[in-house]
């Protein structure tokens, strides 16, 4: 199993992470955004969207998206289980994690994309819309502190796919100087403590 | 089983169409985006995001997000299969569900949001990340129906999921004056005469 990633990039760190939450072994190819190289021809029958993470199974299969991704090594490696282990909880770790995309990691990317010199003359930049994104931003924060005053993870009792995203959104807000404060956001604070603390963050 | 919905936006018409698929019977209240019906203290009890749709079941218990409501609704009532019957149809559908939801459903309703008169002085609206992101979109139209010219449907050989969310981002399109021309895309608009005209497309 080969997966092409970027070091620096989110939605590969959500793979890298939830395959070293699973103990999984797998090789890398890494595809450097800063350096173009996933807008090669080469990179393009991989992936033509030129996104990454790209998994490559060993006959040769192709399978891109991180949710896909992850989705396909849960039922390959179902323990420890990471999108549920019933209907509701299914659906409620689905739902959340959902919320830790569509309300932080993808406003964090748009800023990034939106107003960072890596990608000035690359694409076009609307900067006034990274700065409506970030208040968006710090509205999100604030719910997710006070939901997180009422569990430890993002989901519920136990760590899940949610809990990697979250993170995955959280420290990708770095480079466009968004940082939880733990003075406002203790909550948050905490729950990054614990996950940042994991093995698998590191991945 | 009771949907909170909007009879226009387009994540509560991804439920409704795969409750349609489905066959499956259900109440509805409508909270109309337009009269800001989301945004009362009663609706932020079943929603603080002030999101549509959430699925409210008989026992009381709510869920958000269109795709963890379909998620659990597959569980429950697992046949006509929607989300994939093995590992890796599961893998390829949600990739392309992704894939639709992402490229198609994401942008055009960001165009929406940051160009349209129903948002005026409703929040804050960037035109220019409006017109980037519609340069965006006829990209992902033509990369669509260069796909739609190798199978039927958006994830393979039948109908799924990821047609569902393809349908309503582009018919979500049409107040951005965003449509599909068969002269210029006719195998992705031969297959949106092909989803439109079940039965379901009308939920």
């Amino acid at each position: 199993m080969l997966l092409y990633h970027d070091l620096r990039a989110p939605n590969p760190r959500r793979v890298r992470i939830f395959l070293a939450e699973k103990g999984v072994a797998y090789d890398t190819i890494e595809v450097s955004i800063a350096a173009s190289a996933h807008q090669t021809p080469q990179f393009a029958k991989k992936n033509p969207l030129q996104l990454l993470p790209v998994l490559e199974l060993d006959d040769g299969r192709v399978l891109r998206e991180s949710m896909a991704i992850s989705r396909f090594i849960e039922e390959m490696h179902p323990e420890p289980n990471l999108f549920g282990a019933d209907a509701w909880e299914r659906a409620q770790i689905e739902m959340w994690n959902r919320h830790a995309e569509l309300e932080l990691l993808l406003p964090i990317s748009m800023i990034f994309r939106n107003s960072n010199k890596f990608y000035e003359g690359k694409i076009k930049q609307s900067p006034d819309f990274a700065a409506n994104m970030r208040e968006v931003v710090a509205g999100r924060f604030a719910w997710f502190d006070s939901e997180l005053g009422q569990r430890e993870y993002i989901a519920g009792a136990r760590f899940s796919i949610a809990d990697i995203t979250a993170l995955c959104a959280i420290d990708f807000g770095k480079p466009s100087g968004i940082r939880v404060d733990p003075a406002t956001h203790p909550n948050l604070a905490a729950w990054h403590a614990r996950v940042s603390a994991r093995p698998s963050a590191k991945a």
